[in-house]
């Protein structure tokens, strides 16, 4: 089997799973207790938000864990609309391509009476600083712009959006989920006040995440009850979860330079190989882009058929977000880079784990297209294209 | 060391940790993907779902997996109280001793315009089905009153209460963190309408649990994002979590008669030695009580030291609740039952773990007792409540 799909999840690394066995059986006191028992527990969480801490160029008391990404991104927009509202600012710039765990909630600040503006997007799935340097108005509350893009991969110029926002006072977000453990990241450096990131993209556990904020930013509670989290996020603490996550983001971290450079090589190579398979286009930036992400269209083919055949060849791959997958409706992202409905629906995203190799590389390559062909062969779209009864969108 | 303090958190039990290990390195794939090694994913949470709604007498498609037991009560009250708003009854009946994840988020209801009524708590911890009766009013959205109490243990007639809900046809929640796993629950029989548990109250791990609510509520979402739960809870499935979860409820539940049968001859061996210090009193009624749960009040003791004397004699303990232990307020839970607040504050809360024995029962009783004398040794209130100067209130 090939797991092609490390955007939707990743494996638990060994030091994760290292760092989680004893806090599950062993220190599985509560860090709330006053015991020594409990104590130890509280001690391996605090080392792990200061080492998390360290790895964002954050100070530790910045660091709040949540359930994962989404409940983060879910309190950072909450947290920003209430400094807002209490401002009479009610204004929240995006961009259309933005994870459902950002756009959703927009949607419901929008039923509470903010404005929300998305920034249209390129068609290389980049915006620009200037673009919302041109956006933000006396009463925008805030800035929330994603690090790098779930689906197409492609990474935005964080810190120059966060320098722009930190000039004209505006707070400012970013969801980074699929960067975090796979780019450097400084929240001092790019001016980033909140930042979400989940444990389970980066081998670290499913169900633990943080939300960084910037000293000062008072966060507002998604989750009421005991006073865990300096009584902004109630609930007993996740400390295996927590503890495997500061052991997956070190590691991560630590082998940044190596792994990105070997990444990048194999996505190149990918890339490569599937832009020789006709009537194909790659979404997103060449260039500006997560080292581990390919995502492309191929015109007349439908992605649910594609990942089928694609599975039955021992490979995982997705056609883009697995948060949506039961959905029939096409890429929200591709939509927003300009993609044809018809086009959209005929994607696949592969995300490369570090340890692909080159014979893997080779025969992802020789799969898809093998699957492409075979699909356009059965097409009746595909037929009425080659006898130019229908125009091609792509090259 | 004696780990008595299963009601903060409890060792995760084999079974959970054997159900948890192949979801987080081998089975790690997202449930919500197409493939077929997501798809295993999705059938173990499929197959956790069905489990857990068998141990609870529920179908599956009423449990919604959360973060823990504190998001399933702050999702449950949401529900229910846009429920009620959309019919314009604001009105919720709760109890003066509900955890803090049901107080804090009914604060919070209340600021938004919700009234909420506290029903009085008898001296021995109880409420009953009548002063639910006679509290509901036309407007009322929802009862919400705990299963069992986390700090003093007793135990509510549930059923009771249930079946005044139901035959006044308003909603009826119950926090039973501390009664899954440890109590019979049939939601059915019970007339329950929602209900919270947490995995790690039973030998499952932190952070994860579920919210019961019957066929027809459509619960409110409290993190917005990808479609997962059916689109009622954003965020990758934590499948590792929730399988250890299954088991453990599974093996708490089968166990259920030989494990109470044996703790509450201890819990009362425990009851009964204790009761022989002077001027001691059993906090919560004797009878309806969590079968692990011990709390008592010492005249003249500071909670605190207590706790810290008895961490020396390798005994974990706790005064109250471990969410609050942060806090110098007496326990909101002993002020309710009438306790004045100088007693209120020398408590001390045993929950004893399935795997207790005669000889550490005896050892608590020895060392609570040494301690107790000890501290009142060095006591000038106890001295002056000796020496008639000040009167005692236990008796």
């Amino acid at each position: 089997m090939i797991y092609a799909d490390n955007a939707a999840t990743t494996k638990v690394s060994e030091a994760a799973l290292a760092a989680m066995l004893p806090c599950l059986t062993q220190v599985y006191g509560n860090p709330s207790s006053l015991y020594a028992f409990g104590q130890s527990a509280k001690e391996l969480l605090e080392d792990a938000r200061a080492r998390i801490a360290r790895c964002l160029n954050a100070d530790p008391k910045e660091i709040t864990f949540t359930s994962g990404g989404s409940e983060a991104d879910n309190q950072a927009l909450r947290t920003a609309a209430a400094l807002g509202a209490k401002k009479g600012k009610k204004h929240i710039i995006s961009t259309a391509f933005e994870h459902h765990a950002i756009l959703h909630t927009l949607d419901a600040l929008k039923k509470e009476g903010f404005e929300i503006t998305l920034l249209d997007v390129h068609e290389n799935g980049l915006i620009t600083a200037q673009q919302v340097a041109e956006t933000i108005r006396p009463d925008t509350a805030l800035v929330t712009v994603m690090f790098a893009n779930n689906e197409i991969g492609t990474v935005q110029p964080i810190a120059e959006i966060g320098a722009v926002c930190r000039e004209k006072g505006v707070l400012f977000h970013t969801d980074a989920v699929q960067a975090a453990g796979h780019l450097p990241i400084d929240v001092q450096a790019m001016h980033i006040d909140m930042l979400s990131l989940s444990g389970h993209k980066f081998h670290g556990p499913k169900g633990t995440g943080v939300l960084y904020a910037r000293k000062g930013i008072r966060l507002e509670s998604l989750i009421y009850g005991g006073a865990q989290e300096r009584n902004k996020r109630a609930g007993t603490e996740n400390l295996p979860a927590i503890a495997g996550m500061a052991a997956a983001l070190e590691e991560s971290t630590a082998h940044l330079g190596e792994t990105t450079e070997k990444l990048i090589r194999q996505r190149d190579r990918l890339i490569k190989g599937l832009s020789e398979i006709p009537h194909s286009i790659l979404n997103g930036d060449a260039v500006h882009r997560l080292p581990s992400n390919v995502n492309f269209c191929f015109e007349a083919i439908e992605g649910e058929s594609l990942l089928l055949l694609l599975d039955d060849k021992g490979i995982c791959a997705s056609s883009g977000s697995a948060c949506t997958s039961g959905s029939l409706d096409p890429s929200h992202v591709l939509l927003a880079i300009g993609r044809p409905h018809e086009v959209a629906h005929g994607s696949l995203r592969l995300s490369l784990g570090e340890d692909i190799t080159d014979d893997e590389i080779e025969y992802l390559i020789q799969s898809v297209k093998e699957v492409v062909a075979y699909l356009r062969n059965m097409s009746p779209v595909w037929r009425s294209l080659n006898e130019g009864k229908q125009q091609f969108v792509l090259p």
